[in-house]
């Protein structure tokens, strides 16, 4: 499909928002970045000895974030912490990410002094791929009906070292990293607070509610934690919980052909959240990982605790895929995390 | 944003679909994929001395393609024609390719005793992915109200032999392959051909009009074609002729800091396609590529005509960046091809 431009200086719209997005993204030869934005591929080096670690993930508006809930700074940090949390699991340093971006043409314009909601989304994007040294290096920018962003990340790892879903064995002890349950939560307060003030935009935070909302508006990628459990050979297996503990831990389980056993009273649940927040929520982002029962695993990876919350257990035919252990014993746990099309 | 499953069997839905897909993907580990679905990322070698590029590239309905008009293995063809076609103008050869799909449910699910749209989308990708060699290593998968799809593609260059936008220099002559045009002449074709049969699926085809649709219902990309020319380092600067003649040498000439001139009596047109189409069409996915002019150039590269259209001149401030030459004499030639938000 092609249309014929409407405006009859094509310096204007998209290559003019490109040229301010190119000006802006750091560029950093360092991570291995030797060619950015404005040639048809961007060009990146590995180390010797390394292989590219790369994922995508698609964020949809009225399904992954609301334009009526979400600052455009949120939906920019949201959508790269989607995408350097998968790095994080595999334990891998980010080399560079692209973001092809769909928008809706009043997205892109200045509504009088305020800044349009694609450079404002820019901002949040920027401002997590500087802390974690990632450069932005391309995408794509279409004109949409409907706003939404593909993320993708190119990482690098020793070859043959990255953490895998795969790697857990029967006798692993079971942990994760910081706390659960608390994105769910936050989404829940948000949606109150966006119903209750019946506005087309974002409701206004009071620092307190600023807070509470804090794991669901500004996630963090474990990136050094993964690097710390690949570096120290501490993890027989990882994956980021993004889509929620119970369908995370089955993706682990179904990859290592083995099954689990969660202490529910052992679960590091987040202030304000609850069991269901923890079990089923998802996007917290925190990493869920396997290691040996003798791999020394320390209480805290780079200033985020760690707590050993269930076990990895021999697959049997007919016996559920995961245990919970509760007050009220042992029941089965069903994925019912996060899936489309379900 | 996240929703309670509406089925209370996760194990149909996404990741039934996405295990269909996995078994269906050709896996090769000589491309350099070394762990493709089922994981947080993929995992890609390079070559010693080689270096990846990447490429993403957004197709969304309504705009790149449209349901009442494309079948899906046409949208499914034409999505990683655009991706491949950037490593084509960079001389790369393909390790992986990624896609992200948002589709509304009903294109998920069978209607009868047909194929899911989705199916017929992958069954389409997959068949251009086998000829170029080019395992599908992963993507993601929404519900969307809107039909998209964000394709990705890595391959890997020798270090600093890659064709770059911003070699060509003054003096160098300017080249095409095969011809041009004849993806607009077969949209507008198929534009009619829908109207005609006002059905809410594609028009069925004859083998004549299949024939004249050809160029614009399955391009292909040219990756021997920019193999062969960076392999004998017989191009300067080289782009891919996605958004038309017009608006990519505009590229070309910005990223050179030179200027060009275009013959328009020696544009190699597709039959059946104006001098509109050839210059301002887009989605001929042929390469534009200049040489020095002691570089010898072959009149057929791995079986598609190339062709000597113009010339690179030095830029001049106050002077127009493309310049067409036609029995009317010398005239400005502005991007006039495919840009969004103009």
């Amino acid at each position: 499909m092609r249309r014929q431009p409407s405006n009859p200086n094509p310096r204007t719209g998209e290559l003019s928002l490109l040229r301010r997005i190119r000006a802006q993204a750091p560029h950093s030869a360092a991570s291995g970045l030797r060619l950015g934005i404005g040639d048809d591929c961007a060009l990146l080096g590995l180390r010797s000895g390394e292989e590219a670690a790369v994922t995508t993930d698609l964020s949809i508006a009225g399904r992954h974030f609301r334009l009526d809930w979400h600052s455009p700074e949120t939906v920019g940090h949201r959508t790269l912490t989607r995408g350097l949390s998968d790095l994080a699991a595999m334990g891998a340093r980010p080399i560079a990410a692209f973001i092809s971006l769909g928008l809706p043409r009043e997205l892109t314009f200045a509504k009088g002094r305020a800044k349009p909601w694609v450079e404002r989304f820019y901002d949040g994007l920027l401002a997590l791929a500087a802390t974690h040294h990632t450069p932005l290096a391309g995408g794509d920018l279409a004109e949409s009906p409907l706003a939404l962003a593909d993320i993708v990340l190119i990482g690098a790892v020793p070859r043959g070292q990255a953490l895998l879903r795969s790697g857990a064995r029967p006798g692993d002890r079971l942990y994760v990293t910081g706390a659960l349950g608390g994105s769910a939560a936050g989404l829940e307060l948000l949606g109150k607070l966006a119903t209750n003030s019946c506005k087309t935009t974002p409701p206004a935070l009071s620092a307190k509610q600023k807070k509470a909302l804090w794991p669901h508006l500004a996630p963090e990628p474990r990136l050094p934690q993964g690097l710390w459990l690949r570096q120290h050979g501490a993890a027989s297996a990882a994956i980021d919980l993004s889509d929620g503990l119970s369908t995370d831990l089955t993706h682990i389980c179904e990859e290592s052909h083995v099954a689990a056993e969660v202490d529910a009273t052992a679960l590091p649940l987040h202030a304000g959240s609850t069991m269901a927040h923890a079990l089923h929520g998802g996007e917290d982002y925190e990493l869920l990982f396997s290691a040996t029962p003798t791999a020394r695993v320390p209480r805290v990876i780079a200033g985020v605790p760690v707590t050993c919350i269930g076990r990895i257990l021999r697959g049997r035919a007919g016996c559920p895929l995961i245990t919970l252990l509760s007050e009220n014993g042992p029941e089965p746990l069903s994925p019912q995390g996060w899936e489309h099309f379900s």
